[in-house]
Formats: structure tokens, sequence, C-alpha cells
């Protein structure tokens, strides 16, 4: 997201020129198996697959198998997966009750948070397992939609078990067996955001992981990182931005007018990638075939805002990131825009989940340090004396 | 810190021995004005005062107030602090619903994690504020106790607002106005485990407040961490232990075998501390005094595990932590073992505000990096060519 990134300065322990500078950019915080993430080539790599054969080819239950075990699944193994995710669709009557109690104006965001914690409550114990892991990334989208249902005053849906995990998160929403076009678009956008290397959420759901905590301790921390919108938080606000251009032909002022005056542009730069995300080229085609008036606008501005980023900030690398499409392509399969983010967490609870039994499998207490740059030596004054 | 924080080690991306090694040892990871742990020296330093003369002689609201605001307070801010904590003591209908809503078996640490969630979601909105640190604050303990009062078949109590924090938590459980002594005990509990640098959940509740997340999500995520047994999870199981050894006549040959053994002694080892954890001293006088009875077994077990280290376990500088008397001291007041790390999280949330506050208010999202060690170039076969 931010510029600096480019300078690759690799901190010292103690040193108070990376201290202030934080981050923990280009700090190797963990060795993984699970993904690859290359910022300066544009690639993303699930276990040794590139994202665009695996978004274009795969379900997501297909690379949530490859994501935990580590290899694809044969037809098998993967019938045996959805099977075991049809049964996984319940909600207990305790979790229930909560998802009722919560006002109609909760953020679908703090309602996952809170659902899924209450479930682990009730259904979590001992050592994280890939069970769990299935158990967790099954009932994401039944939280969800129920929420969605229960906000809007209508009545939960049953999920049905014949429908893979894109289409029956779309079906409990809407009461519509949907389209294959929709299915399809929501099961690539799923697949294409699954993982991404060490980002804030799974690092902060190691971190919980590496403290021996419980996988549902550490997805709800993940959550909660996502939510921010420096993270997964942002994709509405790139719909909100589209709304205020308003016109094609108001795009190239606007941005002008946006940069200048020091206004961030949503959906643009990234941490690590220097040059297109992967995820956004796959997203852009699914959105033009999805909704091409929608796209049209998208596109224009996508074009004007790069070669003014390039005019205006050059040297900043700053290219289109994931979620300039992300909102178009889920708004185009019927979600609102704060449905956003939470879909976001549907996709990454599976790296998320592979990632804390990566971390378990071989533990160590994530524990850095600080450097301290208050006062020291202070004179205690008892409150009598204080002024 | 830890011994390999002198080599000074400077982490590339990609470097193998850094990523190895794992756990972010020896990294800094934000620089602080909050907390100093000096772990070759055993000091521990809240904003430049040292942890012995605040143990001895404040409240734990003026520690919150000192870890807010950078100042200890004269009394007519305590006396504010005071009554705003005291307005604080509520819980919100739907939150209490979800309070009733959780099977009496829930562990109370998941019980908090959810009543924080759900209020988070029912009560917070926009950048943290030390308003809401306050808030957050003050409910930890009204949440906890009205959980403690459910799972048990009482009713939940109104909470005292003449009384302090620790007295109003006793209370609230009991149901009794407390004796100054088991007042006096909590309250300096309360003070010693309020902050503590760059620990795991500190650092979780940085991360996602760097996303730009709310200060619910980044406390929730935060208790998550700090149920790990390697971190706060461990109290109860000192207890345990000492259960098991039963007698002090059985105390040496069960550390004996249990070194020998390969079983990890509980209460004994720390990240950073080489030396004695100078909260474990404050908490050892306290323990003397509020048990002479339990009190005599720890020591007696302390000394001889401390000896018995020392010569099967020479140069590995396992000394006494924090968690050896927290035991003790909690179970002296009345708490049950379960209730030992909740009521950690009790103390260590004004720590953790203090810090998301400090984060927040000098952001930079912080996304460490991945060493990948994963194949590469995998030949993507589609589901029907596989076998």
């Amino acid at each position: 997201m931010s510029p600096s990134m480019s300078e690759h300065n690799s901190p010292q322990p103690g040193s108070t020129a990376q201290s202030a500078k934080g981050g923990l950019e280009g700090i190797v915080a963990a060795t993984t198996g699970i993904s690859k993430v290359e910022g300066q080539t544009g690639r993303l790599i699930y276990r040794g697959y590139n994202i665009h054969d695996l978004a274009r080819s795969t379900t997501y239950e297909e690379v949530a198998y490859l994501l935990w075990f580590g290899r694809l699944p044969n037809a098998q193994e993967l019938k045996q997966l959805k099977e075991q995710f049809a049964a996984e669709r319940t909600i207990p009557e305790e979790v229930m009750t909560i998802l009722e109690a919560l006002p109609a104006a909760t953020a679908p965001m703090d309602a996952l948070r809170t659902a899924v914690s209450a479930w682990g409550a009730v259904a979590i114990q001992g050592t994280p397992t890939i069970d769990q892991a299935i158990a967790l990334t099954a009932r994401f989208p039944v939280f969800l939609a129920t929420f969605e249902r229960l906000r809007k005053g209508k009545k939960p849906l049953t999920p049905l078990a014949e429908l893979g995990h894109a289409a029956n998160y779309l079906y409990m929403l809407t009461g519509q067996i949907p389209s294959e076009e929709h299915v399809r678009g929501l099961n690539s956008y799923l697949v294409l955001l699954a993982d991404h290397g060490m980002n804030a959420s799974t690092f902060t759901g190691r971190i919980v992981a590496s403290t021996e905590s419980d996988i549902a301790s550490a997805v709800v921390a993940a959550i909660g990182a996502l939510k921010g919108p420096l993270h997964g938080g942002a994709p509405a606000l790139v719909q909100d931005m589209l709304r205020e251009i308003g016109s094609v032909e108001n795009a190239e002022s606007w941005i002008r007018n946006a940069i200048t005056s020091g206004k961030k542009l949503m959906g643009f730069g990234h941490r690590v990638y220097k040059t297109t995300d992967p995820r956004a080229e796959e997203l852009r085609e699914m959105a033009r075939v999805a909704d091409p008036d929608s796209f049209k606008m998208a596109r224009t501005v996508e074009e004007l805002a790069l070669a003014i980023l390039q005019e205006l900030k050059p040297g900043r690398k700053l290219y289109t990131n994931v979620e300039y499409y992300s909102a178009a392509l889920m708004a185009s399969v019927g979600l609102s825009g704060d449905m956003f983010t939470p879909t976001f967490a549907v996709s990454r609870v599976a790296g998320w989940t592979a990632h804390i039994l990566e971390q378990v499998s071989n533990n160590r207490l994530i524990r850095p340090e600080a450097e301290y740059t208050g006062p020291m030596d202070l004179h205690f004054v008892p409150l009598e004396q204080r002024s």
C-alpha cells in the first residue's frame, strides 16, 4: 500500500532508524510452504501452482484442500471434502441466539467476528487440526448469510448440501439457486484471495497460534486485522470513489485533484507488489464479463489513474491492487458493500487456517522486542504529594 | 532480551538463517514509550517508573492513567478517572443476552473474548480513543464477574460505584464487600501485570490496530493470544503442578524426575528475563502474606526447582517467572483456576489499549515477509486427469 516499501531497508535490532520506520518491512517472520508472493514480477504461487491456473480451473474447495494438505485432491478426495463442508454447514443453537441478539446495524464483519468467537467457545478445544479448519471454513458463509438475512428481517435459510461452497453462499443469501455465471465469478474470487504470504491478518493468526492458543482465537484475531482499511477493509471504498467520480468525463480532473491534494486513490498501490497484482488481472477480466457497463467506467478510471500516478508520482510504482476490481466483481454477484470485506474473509479463512496449522506443526512463540524511547528513573511521588 | 539479541543479526528477506530461527527474537518490532523490560537486570519500567514503586503505592486506576496519558494523575484527575470507570460498568442488553446464551461449560476466557467482540459490535466505531480504552478496561471485570455468576446459576450483580476497580471485581464475583487485604493483593497483581513491552498479545493488538481496524478488534485479538499457555494461559498449571507434587517431602524427587524426563516445570523461565522476574519478587511477598500455609509449600518447591535447574541445566538461566506466584495470589483472593488467565486480561487490557493508541498515533501497517520453502513451477493438472 504505501510507497516507501521500495526502499527495502533491512532493519537492525536496536537501530532507531528502523524502529522509527516500523512495519517489519523486509523482515522474514516465518518460513512457509503455503504461498509465495513475488512482488517485483507480480507472481502469486499457492503450493507451487500459479494463481492464474488455479483461478481459471479450480473450485474453492480444491484450493482449500491444496492449502491445507499441500497437494491438489483427486476426484474422490475432493468429493469427500465437499461432503465434509456440507456436513459442517450448521449453527449451534447458542450461536444462533447470539446472531439474533446482534442489532441490525451491526457491521457484518463484527457479526462474523462475534459468531466465530462464540462458535469457538462452544465447539473448539485443543490443538488446531485440519478438521477444525474445515469446520470453520465451511461455516463462514453460513454465519454471514444467516446474519445478512436476520438484519433484513428475513428468515435464515437451510443450506443445500448439493451446492458447492460459492453457490451455497449465494443461495443462503438470496434463497435463489444462483446462475452459473455468478457462481463462477464468486468461486474465482474466493480462489484468488485464499492466501497471500505473510499479510497482516495471517501474521496475526500465526502469532496467536504461536502462544498455543486455539484455532478459533487465532481466526477471530485474523478477522479483526482483515477489517482494517489498510488490509481488507477497503474494497467498498473503491465503489465509493467510483460513485464520487460519477462519470468518465469527470475522472481526469477528479483524479488529478485527489492526488495533488494528498488524497489516497482507492485500489492502487500495495506493500509488496511493485507491478500489477496478478489477482487484479484475473479480477479485471472477470469484471469485464460480469457487468460490462460498470466495467467501462472502472477501466477508464483505472487507466487514467495509472497514467496520472506515473506522471505525478514517478518512481513510486503504484499499480492496480486486488481491491480495485474485487468491488466490481462482488457487486456483480449481488453482494452489498459492507459484505465485501466479510466475503474476503470467507476466502482467506482457508489460508489463515493453513498457516495456523503450519505454525503449530513446528512452533516457536512469536515475541519480538520493542525499543523503549520513554523516560527512565523517574522519582515516584505518592498521590497525596502530586500537584 | 534474548541471547541472540547480542548477535545483532540483520535479517534480509530470504535469509534462511534468520527465518529458520523464527519467533522474531531480537527483532525490534516497534518503538514504545510505554514500558521497558530489562531482561538481563530484571527491571520493569512503566513510563519511567520502577514497577516495585508502583506495585506498592498505586491503585490500578492510577497505573492505567499512567499508561494511557504518560504521567501519573493528581488527586483530581484520578477521581475523575475513577468516576468514568464506575460509569462504564454497564452491559448493553444485547451483550447480556449473549453472555446468557453461552453454555456454563464455556471457558471464561472464551466468554470474555466473545463478550468483548459483541460489545465492540454494539458500541465501538472509528479510530481508537482513550475514552474507548477506559470503556473497555472498566468492563472487563464486569463481563467476567457476570459470566462467572451466570455459569454458576447465580444472578449477576449490579456494580458498586463507590468501589475501586479491584474491589468492585471481587464484589461482583461474590456479592460480599471484599476485605482490604484481598483488595490490596488483587490491586497489586493488576498493577504488576498491566504492561510488559512487546509481548505476544500486545504485539497482536498493535498489528490489528496497524491495519486501521477498531480498538475492540485489536483487544479481542489480544485476548486470543493471551489465552495460549506459552503466553498467559499457564498460571493455573502451576497450581496443578503443586497439587501433583503434593508435599514438601515429595518435591525433590518429583522435580528431578520431571526435568530428566523432559517435562516442563510450570512457572520457570521466560523469553526475556535472564534473572528473576521483578514481578515474581513482588508477588512472592504478597503470596507470603496472603496465605502462609500454601506459601510454605510453593516457596520450598521454588527453591528446590531453582537449585535443581541450576544443577541439571546449567547456563540456561531459568528463573522464577511471573506465573509462579500469580496462581497463589489469585487463589488467595478467591479466584478459581480458570479465572486466572481472564484476570490477567483484566490487568493487561490497560497496556493493550495504551499500545493500540500509541500504534495509531504514528501508524504504519505491520506486515513482515515470509520465506517460501515450498515447490515452484508445478504443472497444473485438471481434476479429471488427477489419479
